[in-house]
């Protein structure tokens, strides 16, 4: 077998021990096991950012990795902990939706509740189920196991609802989904491929068939200001506002040189429209 | 051999390379030792977070961990560089009381003192002992090397005051020992154990015999404020304060979907009630 | 062969997924490779302070290790990604000089342009290279490639001008290159190397034959004060600022007990002289 990956996703910080301490018990119970942080600055309880992110990280994890993603603010709730398939590995976390970007919307999900006792002998705590119950399941998923191993069918899980993206032959209408640490807004309008000298649109939280447009002629519109769409930073002056096709191929908004969300006052779920003929 | 264990915890934070070179020299001296970082965001200087963050880690590291931890306000003084033989493993760091909490108050620890001589034909920088000195020392410590391969006995070692925990028949004192990044509270009132309806509070930090309650009837104090004892977050209404007991099994105060240190005005030190009858 | 490394340091930050997903790409094309994070907190841009950092973290690394920088502020534009010989490894990232304190000033560099369609059939985004195009050039010679291998070569690469370093027989003239996360520090003013009472300072950063003074009468000079010369911070009462020989052997300046740049005013650019005979 090929050595496995694990890949973590919290919202625990990095200043106290926490996400060391989930490592420790990987590291106990699957020494062989790559460990792959994405990122422990999730915002505490934030499970649509912690959506986005995985979403964005997924394509390019190794196949069939763990994606141990511990959001958890109804930890010792009645919420539950499951394990999931994903397109190309398994999601490991609470039943709260974490993995809702990463499965397609319309299929019924292959999820499991986990049964802790299958996992240790000892009761877990009731308010650090990282530690106890999902490290333990996402490290006997690494040493093989399958999902049915960790516990019964779920049926049902939770889905959070798709980022806002609404189509009509005029443009799009989407919101800024995250604000990223250079200070650019990623949008929901996606996924955009370019094609020539057109773009395509072929929206990729919702079924609907793709759009073709010219992007030479469009424009991005957010309250109180239009944007040009460009390809990268470099193409308007220093201190220019731009959208351009962000690298997840969402669009992006940015600001050469400086951040985005400062100077044009971008907040999440900020409606963002792309006029296909400017 | 199993593949050593080195568990990192230092005060250098993460904006520069300083941890990245601590792991530069433990790749080159150990390369196949896994490493995992605990924390690098121990308030500088401050043993007494670093030594709570040890303890609380400590159980969920695996068998044999080398324990590198390197907060040394003292550096360059005459502080001793040493290592010391823990309940599973070893630690390394400067002789400040890092490993006060995971060693027995009542007994002599194995330690020694670091002969740098033995490790490295270079003579170590006067500011940056975890490179020179002490990165060298857990690296042996992971090739096999016993305590007293590494320098001559220390004798006794620092060992800091422990946490506060006054017990009487009404109940106990403590105080509160650290605010984690999610605004919780963890107390010294430990640890905690729950068998059917009671509780027992067995003293983590001092010889004394376990006492046992009534966990419904209990209640928690803080300046100006009683709180309930319950299970977890969710057992109160959003907004809301309670006392629980956390996952290191010492008492702990929060809010539910809040930040508790921000709510109810927590700092470190503050003294906290446990009422067994409240 | 041994086990590769790969050194990664980037302004991503921490907060976003992005350095995971390039350890993702790492681990899916060169598994058996250990990835050391150096920071991610470089500031946004600043190609300078990235430089410094690599040039304090480079003799810590194992032999062969491939330095992956991505402080890219031109992605996108027509700067050129570059595969470069280090004096013990490779450095790969985009051409803006993020390896010139690595590299003899007065020597041509063996680099070469990355051709990504060596590397991959995808097209690269437009603003994410650290993803598309520098982190499967790295795996690449990771794997054992060379340098030619890549792409053809780069002929002259962008150098970073020097930091400050004058000399004359009374002293020399620096200036501030970085505030450490403690608040030290750290000067142009290197390198120093003690020699018995004596120090000597050897150029690091331009061709001068080096300078021997007498430690004890030397003085440093900041704007508005002076400053004694001296070991480590226990060499003065605790709130004292003092001037000592640092851990990468440059100058540092800093404050026992407390933190320089706010007790001294400290900022990056400031001059500081060192005076032979204070």
């Amino acid at each position: 077998m090929e050595r496995p990956t694990i890949a973590l996703l919290t919202d625990f910080g990095t200043r106290d021990a926490y996400a060391g301490i989930v490592k420790g018990v990987l590291a106990s119970r699957t020494p062989e096991a790559r460990v792959i942080d994405l990122t422990h600055e999730i915002p505490a309880g934030d499970t649509r950012a912690a959506a986005l992110q995985l979403w964005q990280a997924y394509a390019y994890l190794p196949p069939g990795t763990v994606c141990l993603a511990i959001i958890d603010p109804g930890v010792g709730s009645r919420r539950r902990p499951i394990a999931v398939r994903l397109p190309n590995g398994y999601g490991v976390g609470p039943d709260n939706g974490l993995f809702s970007f990463l499965l397609a919307p319309d299929r019924v999900s292959e999820a499991v509740i986990i049964d802790v006792a299958r996992l240790t002998a000892a009761a877990p705590s009731l308010t650090f189920h990282g530690r106890d119950v999902f490290a333990p399941a996402a490290a006997r998923l690494a040493q093989g196991a399958g999902l049915s191993d960790l516990g019964p069918p779920a049926g049902d899980i939770v889905a959070l609802p798709s980022p806002r993206l609404e189509l009509n032959d005029r443009g799009a209408v989407g919101e800024v989904l995250w604000i990223d640490s250079f200070g650019n807004a990623v949008t929901s309008l996606g996924s955009l491929r370019a094609s020539g000298t057109r773009l395509e649109l072929d929206p990729c939280w919702r079924a609907h068939p793709p759009v073709s447009f010219d992007a030479s002629a469009a424009r991005v519109q957010i309250p109180g200001r239009r944007l040009p769409l460009s390809h990268t930073y470099a193409d308007v002056p220093a201190g220019e506002a731009l959208a351009y096709v962000g690298s997840s191929r969402l669009l992006e908004i940015g600001v050469h040189g400086r951040r985005a969300d400062e100077v044009l006052g971008l907040l999440r779920g900020i409606p963002v429209m792309l006029l296909f003929e400017g």
